[in-house]
């Protein structure tokens, strides 16, 4: 990424370009649909999925997961869409049951799309994506659906076909491991279908003016063309793990510190089981204990950048992350210096947290690493 | 930029932020506007400053200096603006007796902003931003001045406060020497007010947003942060040069480039004296020539990228670079392939465009170099 | 280090090398001494400590603290001079008392000088070069004191005036945080004196000839330019963290490891209480046991790099490094990962020596965080 | 090279230092000599020629093409070598009849090795290596042919096999583009004969200690890690573009440099035609006019760092750089800017030195680009 800008018209960059639109397609798991890449942050993205889809006055269903999806429901009131949200206590993912009664209410079939957040940051909860498609299919609704998995993709299972879905809203800071500031939307032929006659006024967003230079490998106007280089390095380190091995190495460091978390007696935010996060797991913080004070004793003395609770929750979590190029040692690194932080900060717990996450991690090992 | 990522969120950001959001208000020369930063390249600050300001059905005057300012036209009139363009031969700069000529008929102000490009990478004319000022001003006219400087700012004189403007769109990618990926907006008081209540339905680009976490240095969604980075750097660098002295390079290189091409026989786009861009120099091919062929070859034999035509005058014209990191001895190795490529492709010219350049560069002397 | 190569007899280059020879006096903690640097690594540093102030037959002092004093012997042999070897059982500093015994033994003052390893990196002990001093002055024996510090500099306490050192030897790439590539002597009047009629025939390790480039910031032959940039920075970055609060962070993390390794029953090679090194921590694996087997199994499953044992102590011990710009975090999921993988290999061991390590971690805090 | 240091005794470092061996050989043109790298800069390696095969009072005869074989005669002196110099005026490569008519009157056979450097970067002079071969076959005389091509290698032809050379001396910082501080002996059976009963005490130096390591990749002691990365890409580089077609490069640049300068009036130092170098082009300035005072010109008003020149010719000349990564454009950048400055300096010369040099690129283009 430190190389030098190339000429995002000349004849070399098509190559660069071709290469990160179809090596997106292997990471969305999807042959039928069509990648578009923005020079903007995960939140553009959103917005393009809104307007290409979405005219005014539309009625959209959301489900509350936490703090990203109200935020993605802000910004559909903001556009002028009708965001109707189905409440939820911020503990797990988004419950298909619930999206399936409110549909078939839905007679008359005005509700335009479900949107849902996959892996919600702000709680560590995953949403049962296969399963929402099931119930939208089950209440026989023709509603798009649409799902943020901005801090999913590459570091939980996502399938884009196979779980039909129809618009996934994805970014480059999480599981892509690059730095902020490209974004994603992977489109199915029925939201391309939508989008032709459909959707608002827009230029920046407008997928119809990507299709025709993307088919070479270029963009309508100037991409960020060295957050691409690190995109097609990123995807290629990918594959060379391979996908589901990804998808194993965080969900292992996700049940090992949800050990840990269990040992010092006290508790995971995300209570569902099976819709636990492996890209990070939120605790809460004993009643009447500040998380950001302990969150800021845990930077100062150990280096270790813990995530903040955002708004029904600020202050009352800390996040894990074990994303990205994480591995054993980097996790119990960070439950240590977690658990030292507690005794330091005289937080009501037990001590053995790193101690039952060892457990978990010598019991559980990768095949890959078992048969040597 | 290949430092680490840091979180957006964290103590140290702010900092960060800050330092590029004030720093970029001595690039645009501004006291009193506000600057906001994108993560998007500059045809997402171009939709910014749309949708901030204007509602549908809103006029707007245009002026077609060339390429960059039809697309902008094309932008404004797909989020339903009333886009009204003043013809051009794209030859030099917008003409402010036009534009007053223009506004005066407008009696009722229903044309709510002017908009004009300041450098037109196209054709190599730089508009005069403050005789439009002073043409609105002179017509009495209520309406906004909005300048798309994208490829102008940092390179070319660009005065904020001083001439007036209330909306100045520009990107990274050029004076600031950085990759694509931010772009910006500076605003007036004036424009702040009219988008206070007016505008369109935004929620992305949006100004007001904006303000309250930028003034501790944040953001309200995740900006490109290694790219501030960047930023901050490039900023530092332009005033240790000192941004006058910038211009003045450039623009020196910019008076040899044209003499060579004079020697040569061939004839600069832009001939509206005064109006020629220090960023770069278009130059027409002779009749039956192309110039797409002719730049080829001089990738192909001396690896110099040589900018190419755009709609009206592709094939027509090939532009010379002569922005950034950039001194004499690189124009000269510039013009030399040139130079060689023109004989080596049989284009009818006379040789001594070299010397011709070597000539002004050898009289024309910096102060800083002349006094040692 | 990544910049462009300067020009080393070129105007810029002598701050850089200004820099780098004032900056390794701050280092070496001398006001008196002069610094010479090469472009060799550590090795070659060594000869050029012994061709300076030795000539052949004579006879010299060392010590055999482990592996890396036996090499500095053989080398010693080869060039002629005949070392006399005090033998050590690689447990402990080169003793204080038994090299006074020797010198007084030699009441002609054949001994030229006392070559001693001040951070003996094969067995994690450090010699305690002011004791050493001090008996060579009690045996009122004129003998150089010549000090290997190549892994101990800038990691553990040494003090070249203070202690009376004659001749340094040090390298870039332990406690300087540096590729290796360039490598030291740091020398006093006296040996400087010594060398000047004295020594064996020589030209590139020759300190006379650097003396009069040296002053001007300049070298006699072309010296490794990138490397002298990063060793700026590194410099830099120590007097920033503080020298002394550099070597209590090692000395604190070295308490934590061998409070693990006592706590899973093993045993630390270094025997000689107050000699232990803050660079690293040499333990010896249960007998029947293969110390590389043991490392490659940690690599493998973990990817931490152990140190392995060399010669007389090869498959015997490993080694965990725990220099450089390392943290509490770091050094637990080291231990984390070391205790995980003695469990899956079936070493015999105790568990709990993360916990025993947390526990001197948390209860012996640097002042600096304890006051926060 | 900005990579992670790697473990030099890792088993991921083995290819690291066999593809830089091998790939060393490839540049050398050998297939029976043996390539050593040594973490030094050049001069490093002109003493481990020296000390490998000649012993204290050994005859060698050395050949004064310039600055740099006087530098080395001077160290073969230091040594204890008995260096005969056959004296030259500086302007040419070493004359392979003068050094046959030397060696036939060495009838004894006391003359251990004929020393040679192959490309004086001082004078810009190529010495004729295959006819001092044959020279030397030609007088019937056993000694060894020992050559510095530290500036030459892979920017000027040079055959080890062919040319039947026992020693070449080579370096990082030249034609393989990388900063100093790695530096090379390829060394022929014979040679290696003769250092295995013969030579000087040495230690770091020593081949044999290397051939045992370096047969598996690794090395006796620390290696340059991160420069052998570097080494290796230099090397893909070379071969990916042709070693031909670097040689081929930079000759014709040396082609064009020398015509700019007649047109100039001045005087290019080497006058055996044919012996021109194309690595650089020294040229004499006027009398009455100091080359330092006009590089320092250069410097300033171009940001172009010509050579100084040295000893004997220190003030009097100024040396043109065409090696490396250098194509067209940025030899004439660099004519262009010394033509200005001599106009600006007030040096007696004809303007049209940039016109000529263009003459002769354009007449002499490379096959490659003649074909398109």
């Amino acid at each position: 990424m430190s190389a030098q800008v190339i000429d995002h018209r000349g004849p070399d960059f098509a190559d660069v370009g071709k290469t990160a639109l179809d090596g997106m397609k292997t990471i969305f798991k999807t042959e039928a649909g069509r990648v578009f890449i923005y020079p903007a942050s995960g939140t553009g993205a959103w917005e393009a999925a809104l307007v290409n889809t979405l005219a005014e006055g539309d009625r959209v269903l959301m489900y509350e997961t936490g703090h990203f999806a109200t935020l993605w429901k802000k910004m559909a009131d903001r556009l002028g869409v009708r965001a109707e949200f189905i409440e939820g206590d911020w503990r797990g993912g988004a419950d298909a049951d619930a999206i399936e009664a409110y549909l078939r209410k839905d007679t008359a079939h005005e509700i335009k799309a479900v949107c849902v957040v996959h892996n919600e940051t702000s709680t560590g909860s995953v949403s049962p994506i296969a399963d929402i498609r099931a119930a939208i299919d089950a209440a026989g609704h023709p509603a798009l659906l649409m799902v943020d998995s901005i801090s999913g993709l590459a570091s939980v299972d996502f399938r884009f076909d196979e779980w039909g879905v129809d618009v996934c809203v994805s970014g480059s800071q999480k599981g892509l491991m690059l730095p902020p500031g490209i974004s994603f939307n992977c489109v199915s032929d029925k939201a391309m279908e939508v989008s032709r006659k459909g959707g608002m006024r827009r230029s920046y967003w407008d997928w119809h003016d990507m299709t025709g230079p993307n088919a070479t490998g270029y963009f309508p106007y100037t991409p960020a063309t060295n957050a691409l280089y690190g995109l097609n390095e990123a995807i290629a380190m990918l594959h060379e793990e391979g996908l589901d091995n990804v998808f194993a190495r965080h969900a292992r460091h996700a049940r090992a510190t949800r050990a840990a978390v269990r040992a010092w007696g006290l508790e995971v935010l995300c209570r569902q089981q099976g819709q636990e996060s492996g890209v990070l797991t939120a605790v809460l913080m004993p009643e009447g204990h500040s998380a950001d004070a302990f969150r800021a004793q845990v930077l100062r003395s150990f280096d270790i950048s813990l995530g903040n609770g955002l708004s029904k929750v600020a202050d009352k979590v800390f996040r894990i992350g074990h994303l990205g190029d994480f591995n054993d040692a980097m996790l119990m690194g960070t439950l240590s210096g977690i658990e030292m932080a507690l005794a330091k900060s005289r937080i009501p717990h037990s001590a053995g947290g790193t101690a039952a996450a060892m457990a978990v991690l010598e019991e559980d090992i990768p095949a890959a690493i078992a048969a040597e």
